[in-house]
């Protein structure tokens, strides 16, 4: 048999960890990765010690790209084209990118590697990709809150709340989906007060479920109420009139 | 400043391959490269040649573990706590499981690479995560039709069709989100009869887009009438009857 070299080890070795984000692997020999992922600036490698424990790739503080990479996408956001009648931005595009949606996925879940979320909450439809890209990342499953009860996911519990635009509204959850006492990481696409979201924190109420974070993809500057508190978003929104340029820009927190 | 090994240069070179499926990168020194994928069977590089040619990375033919992955897939769907009344089978979870829907997309794109596809089309809702990951190894964009027009999309294109249940509904898709002669790839969670891909079929007529092929994850062996053809499924699933064993197995074509 051919024998495996030194170099080869090591590429298959940083593929294997950076495609399983957040998996824990048992300790062998993988002491000499720690110096070239942090070289190449591909995230960080962390020991877990225990019984359980081994090495695990988070993908946390890829350089200083992060900025760089939220500002490239304000700049997107910025076309006057993208400008709607009434006060609405066309992000749809922006939000189903894989390449995109992959990078804005790893920068939120590099947020929330200590929140310990048992999954990501989303309600359906737009923030799903990101969302999916977040619970990817931090190798926990998605759920997906629906506007109606669907027969093809058993008994659900169903809440009303008042969505952004003022309407009431309706959210629904497999009971299946989740269980008591676990702990759930938001993340949807768009915060005008926090309608959706503070509906999503009573959903996990009647669940019993712990929300253990909250982040937006883009959340307006100063609403006039906000439902929420504590939340992050990955880029802020003055206020959206007709006519104007658009006033967006990265959140203070990304480097 | 520090000379870069070798062994480290591979690493590198491998992580951004397969992080970035589908994309051409300029030839240089990505020769050695050809040999450790093909030994451990991470997919395959492939030389493009031409003015805009280089190297890409295509996770194709990751080994003889394709028809493993979807039989353990078959496997869980095998559950009896997961047959609803009504003969509807609970299957959101894995829909929504990051690392099985990796695996899918990836398995769905192997198949489509010479599609030559300029997105991948999926209708709301259940399918958003697996068309999600096949657009990303296929890098191209994912669109998203909806079940109504919605403001922050802009002018849309409204069709109507019969879906599976047998109910006349509406599709709707932004007018700004796909170009006239681009290509389409379909791809949805289930088809009972194929009406729900017979309506994205029609949509992409109005907007004189081919489509260049069509897969589910799941399909119902023998529908009572198929609205569709030439498509593809992960799985075949017999008629779902109360109180019997779920008949469900990987497709012929995964080895």
């Amino acid at each position: 048999m051919h024998k495996i070299k030194r170099n080869e080890r090591l590429a298959v070795m940083t593929q294997i960890l950076t495609q399983s984000p957040n998996r824990i692997f048992t300790l062998s020999h993988f002491c000499e990765l720690f110096y070239t992922m942090k070289q190449f600036r591909l995230g960080r490698l962390e020991t877990v010690t225990g019984a359980a424990g081994g090495v695990r790739y988070r993908p946390i503080g890829l350089g200083s790209y992060d900025r760089e990479f939220v500002e490239s996408i304000c700049e997107k956001l910025r076309e006057p084209a993208r400008h709607l009648p009434g006060g609405y931005l066309y992000f749809s595009d922006i939000l189903s990118d894989p390449q995109l949606v992959h990078g804005m996925g790893a920068l939120i879940a590099s947020q929330y590697y200590d929140a310990n979320a048992d999954f990501v909450l989303t309600m359906e439809t737009k923030g799903i990709p990101v969302a999916m890209m977040t619970a990817e990342a931090l190798r926990v499953p998605l759920i997906i809150a629906r506007h109606a009860t669907k027969v093809y996911e058993g008994s659900a519990v169903n809440i009303s709340y008042v969505s952004g635009s003022g309407r009431i509204e309706t959210m629904a959850l497999s009971r299946r989906a989740v269980k008591d006492g676990q702990r759930a990481l938001i993340v949807d696409d768009f915060m005008r007060g926090g309608g959706t979201a503070r509906g999503m924190i009573e959903l996990m109420k009647e669940f019993s479920v712990t929300v253990a974070g909250i982040c937006f993809v883009l959340a307006l500057e100063n609403p006039a109420r906000r439902l929420v508190e504590g939340e992050k978003t990955l880029m802020l929104l003055s206020d959206i009139k007709d006519g104007e340029t658009l006033n967006i820009r990265p959140a203070d927190w990304i480097k």
